[in-house]
């Protein structure tokens, strides 16, 4: 119960639709790649709530049979990705409660930054604790607010919470959606047929049930859906907004308008600035598939060297491999990658990923890639250097394990055993993404955290080795 | 959320032995007759809890995998059954919690009859509720009490509830077991072999991990397992206490020791009293297999009747059974039980059973038996009519399913087309059963509830129709 | 796949009725106890036959969904068990094939004698075997044959193979139940509503589907349904049958009617006539449970001495339990027995159980008895002592391992430690069973095979270990 | 047990390695692609044959348990697709058998022309079927040939068969790999460390344990691995050989070998080839994920126009979706595919897939893009119009579900509402696939089946219907 898990997920919502909970499902099936570890739904037809989650993928935990159970005309649902070890289904949510204002179902994409106390206060004041989730602390500060109405209620509690936050909550009557005043996270609303709504974290979702994009939550905005239809309202004055730019480089689904812009555009435009600030004369370039894809595309326009497939991947991965006991050389990697021995052999290869972590999984493919042939290796990154880790929802590793703080782009180098390794430079990136008038959460690669994390924070993360 | 099932529970513990969730998980497959829907179990390694609970049979739900998971020295775990519709994982148990004591893992067996007016108070107060077991009320109420030290925390939650409880509380570094002062319900304590002990609500399941009794925990009393040893401490004075009779009648298992009597030989003294009250002409003694055997041999001894097993019960049942379209007589009791034609053939039976709710399965078992060529049918009950519900941790349906409550004995006898209908007296039970300074709760047959349900209990459970 | 299971098991068929498959289905259901490892169910609906077969329980494989799969008005099920380890899919029936004269179902009780030499007669024609089951056997036979119609195909089939067997075979047309000339095992035949008729291993399947018992299918002949109603015809002279004496003493249910008798009452018989052969002054009649139930109240009957359930079963019995490191005194019976103490302290006990066999669990059972405090301890077998392994559809293990094979009566008394043993005798038991013209194969007890197993049996089955 | 399936598969195996098993699976892993229905692998520790099979991935069927199981040096295994409706594990693959040369295990991948009228001579032989799979009807004839080695029996199997098939058979001493004399399906060898040998459908399958690609089976060749090493010997003459061209076009991975040579480069230049033959003035060239990447990044490199992903796959692909009953517009390509609107709007696209069969997928795809703002749409495919069944081993539709079959080029444009469309013509096609002196079964465009499929093969496939 004390481990602090850094959590990466995705949330949807339905108001007002018969068929809510089936939509949801299909919403969140879209969403599955923000994450992988668990998935619930909870469900209103206007009395009570009812829900079901489970650990595993929205394809395998949902039936028609538990479908036909979720019934009511609002839903909301959430999938989960947390660091190993914590794949808890206590973690996973909706969170459904009962507290003095009725009944509550809650979901929520981010992290909360001052948690930790929030949890000592609350239980202080007699608070109990049945998961480590920060939606739940969430619904304790709702709990504890003296406020009368369900809107300043959420109104009340959001203003005490610190940090990143997208989230979705029904009631019988009501569904609300908010984002926290800095607006790191993306979460969109769109138009179903009749007076029906929807509500995503990316607009991908949208696409699968035929759902029109209206637009996105104001940083700082709670959106409440109810019989009245739809009623905007600020929580916190307009502050600098704060996007976190990781989601426009790897994150979100290429397919997703993130922040009112296309994601696929920007990240090939990324993969040409990458390509104008590292240039290297090669034969063709290899994109690590699936992701990076838009970025190669980029690099391969911007160069004009030729784009090919190098690396193939192999997408019916389950759960676990067995690997034999003569070990296999970069048996992880293999599993997933395989190179195209024929588009490689003596060849010069510029070879376009979207980060670097740890190194571990990018030095196996580019030795695989060495063993099919490959003459040169120039590795082509396209974000900056990632040496800090994050506190607002994306789920990284601490900074000691991240490869870019402890080792300069040279060391990095030597240690994936590349011929050149080259960086989109930070300027590049802020160059590329769009420019608004407010800016971007970029600590992963300047520490500058818009909200301090805390020391707090930043403990309970480390907690979790 | 605002379903409150009536719960039947079994509750298991294991104090400081190294394999205390591999026996706990052996405690609650020997409690399993206590609550078929869910079990869980909470272990503790001294300093975190860690626990897994599911929906299903405890020998379904742990495997070596999971067991191994279940890493510590003490734990508690929980066997649970609700009325139909809310087969819920959210109520299933330990409830695991952290609140400002530190953390907490507790199981519950009972029903509690203010819950709805804590509840109430509670979430006036800030209170979440994310069940419906009464459990996470008590849990709350530590939370929110203001006495600093862990014992006297429990002492002043377990002051404030009324009705029955023999529950269990886990924390790293200490194990409660607590009673409620009326002592509706058993627990009692053993002895394993180092310095560790076992808490179970019946004493069978000390025998199948050679675990010695000890004693039964008294009405009233918190004993508490630390490092210390066992610390045991009143928390309310002397009371009347008011066991469930029903214990003795029907639900624990014959080859327990309940409140310190063996279950089995009241059972056989039951059936003889009822052979004494209720005789009658006949040719063979039938019980109803397997619980009501021991009375049925009971009536058989007394009577001098030979005892037959008319009956025979098919032990491979699963979940369901699909019956087929065109409808087959009895199918409910068919997929059961069969009755033995050769030995019930023109022949006068006395069909000896342990209670009777609704009468359906009973009507359909009598049919067979008539079918089977039985020339003449005597039925005879181990216990009084069956009047009311029980709030206090039997799971009963409400007073006017309770086939008792809505006629009369002569008309249950023509409901169940028997020649003659027995019921055992009233006073011949309570001649019986142990004649302790202190009495029983009888209330299933007297409506002298112990403790007042309350009009709001009365009405949470049947807002569950 | 040179592996040759002995094996248990059961058969049940219907014919021309609407709802054929899940009638098997339920059927089976009321077989499981002739075998736990595998069910199977193929049905026809006079074109195509369809099949469905797991490792599992009857309740576990089947469920709505695949049973609506299995279309048809006709239909045969296995259940079946094997020695361990052979546990394998491919040896579950029905087996289903397409040979020369069309599709074809089968499903077998028994085992045949001259299954190895006619396997490598019929490989040296070319036959190729899929599973070690002897039904496939059978079935190339038939694809073997010369005859020309499907009645003189079977016939020629049967007229080839020895040993026991009782099965059913499913065309698109027509059902054929078969007896082996000396009617090993048992086999007979309902009537359902409407022209629709039921094929059953034993009587007590009928009663969960409202079927009438009509006829035992004759050794030696085979019975066909088909369009123009039923048909009985032999395929073998009238020899002495040889009916197994195991089914009476503890194979069949109790409450069925095998070879025209009433099992309940000859297994009661038995336990008198253990009374009168096996005095002993003592307290009590313990039954070892749910089996030797009829036996020890026959006992109890005839010496006047009071039944009693000493033991208690689980009936919660899931496939394996995780026994702690620190190992459990008589773990493996403990899962499954419990002593009452309150009924055994300081009392001396007649145990009767039905059989030994390796003598394993006994002891751990009596040790039990001993340690709940039980004075005397006296042994009491409804059946004379087992030496000698069955070859026609009893798994049982090789001479060896039987107890009484290698041990004297007195031996085995010290070894189980009570304090005296007593078995029925030989001549008692045939005094009991049913005074048929025919007699019975009783080679378990007397080594006298009514059909020789020969070397290659005997070898085949001795592979296993 | 009269359904033909048409089949996809894909063989792997091992010979003399300690861990014949874990390899095989993570072959088989790799080939999955080429089978999702069912999968199995046969193992042999030179004494007896042990086999697993199951429906499902192979990352499903197989974990370290039944792994550990599947113990031996030398191991075959198989993945399966077919025609919907006959997923049956009756035709899951290896089919082991004891015959009168002792234990074999065999796997398949192909589909014969004569297997129809072998199943009927063999029937009259006496032989019984118990699958559909083709490999049933080789082992019969290796049953019933009258030759007394191994090999010889093999080889007269073999010489009696017509159509494809590539197949490998495990024997407890030796291992078998043989392809048709026409060579339709790829087949090769690879080499491990120490004296062991893989087998492989495609050579993709040896990157991920590190096998090194040695040669590919000849057209009528058996190769033996035994004790003595590797022999080749030819069972049949020297014939035109007729490599099925739809493995360069689509079936095989692009990293893989086959009919030595590179999959992926044969795939661009198809793509290089359709933009010379098929060009057309547009902004961008758009692949249909995954399969046709390779040929749209040849259309792009030629034509000059910039590739951009302007539709993303979704991988988290489960069986089955529950569509809302509110239907949603193209909901089956949905699930799946949606575009990048950021990249399509107002855009002229290039939309390249590597095939059409009903066309009813790729409609919706079109009417996707085109919501997302595609200004054109020009479809080209980079193969000839795909007009006729398959029979040698590609699970096709029949004749008249393929578009091409019914409608001339004209009518699919206007049937897909495409502004252009254009196929990539057979002369095209025939330029680019390797110049071997041997040819192409290319019988899909051309209806030149190299070995006829007779009536009974055509009339056994549109039985399935």
């Amino acid at each position: 119960m004390t481990l602090y898990p850094r959590e990466e997920c995705g949330v949807f919502g339905v108001f007002n639709h018969p068929e809510a909970a089936n939509l949801t499902y299909l919403g969140l099936y879209a969403l599955q790649h923000r994450g992988q570890e668990s998935a619930g739904i909870a469900v209103t037809d206007g009395e009570k709530v009812s829900s079901y989650k489970q650990l595993g993928l929205v394809s395998e935990i949902f039936d028609e049979k538990i479908l036909n159970r979720l019934t009511g005309k609002s839903a909301v649902g959430h999938v989960r990705y947390s660091t190993a070890g914590s794949n808890n289904l206590a973690n996973a949510q909706p969170i459904t409660v009962d507290y003095k204002h009725g009944t509550l179902a809650a979901v929520h994409n981010g992290n909360l930054v001052n948690a930790q106390s929030l949890r000592f206060e609350l239980e202080q004041r007699g608070a109990i604790f049945q998961s480590t989730a920060d939606t739940e602390v969430i619904i304790h500060l709702m709990a504890h607010s003296s406020a009368t109405d369900e809107m300043s209620v959420i109104k009340s509690a959001l203003q005490e919470i610190k940090g990143a936050y997208s989230l979705l909550m029904l009631t019988p009557d009501a569904l609300y959606a908010a984002k926290d005043p800095r607006g790191f996270r993306p979460l969109c609303i769109g138009r179903l047929p009749g007076d029906a709504y929807a509500m995503s974290s990316e607009s991908c979702a949208f696409d699968i049930i035929n759902c029109e994009y209206q637009f996105s939550v104001d940083p700082g905005e709670v959106v409440r859906f109810d019989k009245n239809g739809i009623h905007r309202e600020r929580f916190a004055p307009v502050k600098e907004t704060t996007l976190c730019v990781f989601e426009y480089i790897y994150y979100a689904r290429p397919d997703s308008i993130i922040f009112e812009h296309d994601v696929y555009s920007i990240r090939k435009e990324l993969g040409k600035q990458l390509a104008r600030e590292c240039p290297v004369e090669a034969d063709l370039v290899v994109p690590v598939p699936d992701s990076s894809l838009p970025a190669a595309i980029g690099y391969a326009h911007e160069s004009g060297i030729p784009l090919e497939m190098g690396l193939i991947r192999n997408h019916y991965v389950g759960r676990t491999f067995i690997e034999p006991k003569q070990q296999i050389r970069d048996f992880g990697a293999k599993v997933k990658y395989n190179p195209v021995a024929g588009s490689i052999k003596g060849k010069r290869a510029v070879v376009v990923d979207d980060s670097i972590v740890r190194g571990t999984t990018g030095k196996k493919i580019i030795h695989m890639l060495q063993n099919a042939g490959a003459r040169e290796i120039h590795m082509r990154i396209s974000c900056p250097p990632w040496k800090y880790p994050c506190y607002f929802g994306i789920n990284t590793p601490e900074a000691e394990e991240l490869i870019a703080n402890q080792k300069s782009i040279e060391e990095i180098a030597r240690h994936l055993e590349v011929d050149t390794l080259g960086y989109l430079s930070l300027k590049g990136l802020m160059d590329i993404v769009p420019n608004y008038d407010e800016g971007y959460c970029k600590a992963c690669f300047d520490m500058k955290y818009p909200v301090s994390p805390g020391k707090d924070t930043i403990k309970r993360f480390l907690k979790k080795a």
